[in-house]
């Protein structure tokens, strides 16, 4: 398994972005699809908000059918949430649109869409521009699908001869179940639709399911996984070596593309990991992990480079897991400063230092348990009040 | 009920607090102590982090005996938090030394104490301290139990020829059950301890358990209501007219503290408040309207005097609630912007006028139930982070 230098998309795919002129005051694209040669097995991941957006209900209703898709089209600047029963049109023509385009059903096409609530799409502009969208080999819909984001956020891996691709945006509004987050992943492996969505279930609850920024979740969010086959291997069967392979491979363009997103918070100068283990099982460690770099308190500490290990400790009894202080062993930057429910206060001068870098980890023991987990997040920062305080206007 | 204008300490109890020199750098006193001049029937709500501080241990205990306390003694500075043994050890021998100068048992003494966790109590400090504290009617505990509070909370009350006084500290790591929130309610009124505590945990529910700052709860937290029957009135029983006079005093008392402390939130510049009301029970209304005052964005957006109602369109729907968009209707400052999930676009312009406030309130209407509730808390700040990225050091 090997990461390559750029993207690439995998052997029968091919991906456009354009400026539909949906961003006001901006040159950025805005509009963007990526399309499989062949029908291509598929898996998603959605929002868990009660109202989640137009393309998602359509999109799942879509994927969930046969798990299948041909192609997904994307366009950021407007949600089309909470747009009652036009949002749900406009979703549909749009799928329609590109269905035409490329002259096929509706049923294959994936819709998806990020930014502002509440307001219509504005269908002339989509129309006009899926009319512009190409089959082309350029990496642009990275930077198509970005709002708040600083950077794209894009993987490659080269495996077993095959290719794996992954793009996502999101920096506010991400925390359990993905909030605001849309990941989409190619490759050209072949595996089974219903096998894929079993695995991506499960990867996500350990990648982007554990990385938090403000803790809300967005009426949007989208993971969305293609496999066409196109590599020309051998089809990856269940509890097979090459299935092992294939799940270390997406596992790593998900934990990528997730500690990407936590890297690049809205505002965030720190990324902020935290490692548990010690716990009973895998979902407690994840829910400590998670507490932990979801906490305002650790957020503005790290930020702060203040090494204000009390809120750590705060953190991890408020998880919600049952916990005994004599058993936690907490560092910080590899500083051990709590052993056996004890504060070492020798090593309180190094921690000082330690904790002026620009990432923040905490190596979390809670017991003598089986149980691992991680998350991820970014510091609370002035940038991070900014602009929330003045996203929309 | 008469709201009264300043503290008065209901008959027969004492207070004093005094400088014991736990703050370095400050004029304040950080040590005060409450007395009855009998015993009284008692009732507290504690913190649920996994980590109670030795106080909490130690007075959890001594009031779930018998329901019974005679006197309180608090401090700033120091949370005694852990702290292991010798944190309980202090704890302990604080408690003692007021009882040894009461000339009463130990075991009708509460601790508490907050501040920062993990540094042993200065025990040679608390008990020149301890010496210091005399019984008058000053009201300076109020002071003495602040942090980084802006002004002390305080309120009286005069019902059916009785008192109620509340005090109150906390503006930061509040959040579910009372994070880092310290609240003393005494009483002339004579009521059994049991039916008190039974009251308390109904109230805690709708007030105190309402409010959020920033999501975390601290392991200090600490509510104690105390009633000594030396109005001579008679005992208040269950169900009686009486009974309903003072819930109603009660939930004023609880409510007024909760409010003010929400509105004081660490570098908070507004309240917000969140009226729920329609869902199918009155936890759900709970659930959706402190998940709204809950969230950073939400809260970003009321700082900015952003009219960005779809941040609480999405925290509405990720309260954990089965709801559906089609009945929701939603006003900010009485302006109603969301009718039958529709967006009243007609509206715009007054709720941009409207936002500009130094309170933000978001009545919220979620269907035909008969489910209502409240929550508060505040805007998030510059000032927040500040506060919260140097705290320690």
């Amino acid at each position: 398994m090997k990461i390559l230098n750029q993207l690439i998309w995998p052997k029968g795919f091919q991906s456009d972005a354009i400026k539909a002129d949906l961003r006001s005051n901006s040159e950025k694209a805005d509009l963007g699809w990526i399309v499989s040669d062949v029908l291509a097995d598929a898996a998603a991941v959605f929002t868990l908000n009660q109202f989640p957006a137009a393309p998602v209900q359509l999109t799942k209703s879509t994927i969930t059918q046969d798990q299948k898709l041909q192609a997904l089209v994307v366009n950021s600047s407007n949600a089309n949430s909470f747009t009652g029963m036009q949002g749900l049109k406009n979703a549909e023509l749009e799928q329609q649109l590109v269905a035409d385009k490329l002259a096929l059903s509706p049923k294959v096409i994936a819709v998806s869409s990020t930014g502002i609530i509440g307001k219509q799409l504005p269908m002339d502009k989509i129309t006009a521009g899926i009319a512009k969208l190409q089959k082309s080999q350029n990496s642009e819909i990275a930077q198509a699908i970005m709002t708040t984001d600083t950077v794209s956020k894009t993987i490659s891996l080269d495996f077993d001869g095959m290719i794996m691709s992954g793009i996502a945006k999101g920096s506010g509004m991400i925390h359990p179940n993905m909030g605001t987050m849309l990941s989409f992943i190619t490759t050209d492996a072949k595996i089974d639709g219903q096998l894929l969505q079993k695995l991506l279930r499960q990867l996500t609850d350990i990648t982007f399911n554990q990385i938090t920024i403000d803790g809300d979740t967005s009426t949007n969010d989208m993971l969305i996984v293609m496999a066409n086959g196109q590599a020309g291997q051998e089809e990856i069967l269940a509890d097979s070596p090459a299935y092992e392979t294939f799940k270390a491979a997406l596992h790593k363009v998900m934990q990528t593309l997730a500690i990407k997103i936590a890297k690049d918070g809205e505002g965030a100068s720190k990324l902020v990991t935290a490692n548990v283990c010690g716990s009973q099982n895998d979902l407690a460690a994840r829910m400590i992990a998670k507490t932990i770099v979801g906490s305002n308190l650790v957020k503005a500490a790290a930020f702060g480079e203040d090494p204000n290990w009390g809120r750590v400790i705060d953190a991890i009894g408020n998880a919600g897991v049952d916990l005994a202080a004599k058993d936690i062993q907490l560092a910080i930057n590899h500083v051990l400063i709590i052993s056996q429910g004890e504060l070492l206060e020798m090593n309180s001068d190094a921690l000082e230092q330690a904790v002026k870098s620009d990432q923040v980890t905490f190596d979390v023991s809670v017991g003598s348990g089986a149980g691992q987990g991680q998350a991820w997040g970014a510091d609370l920062t002035y940038e991070y009040v900014k602009i929330n305080a003045m996203y929309r206007t």
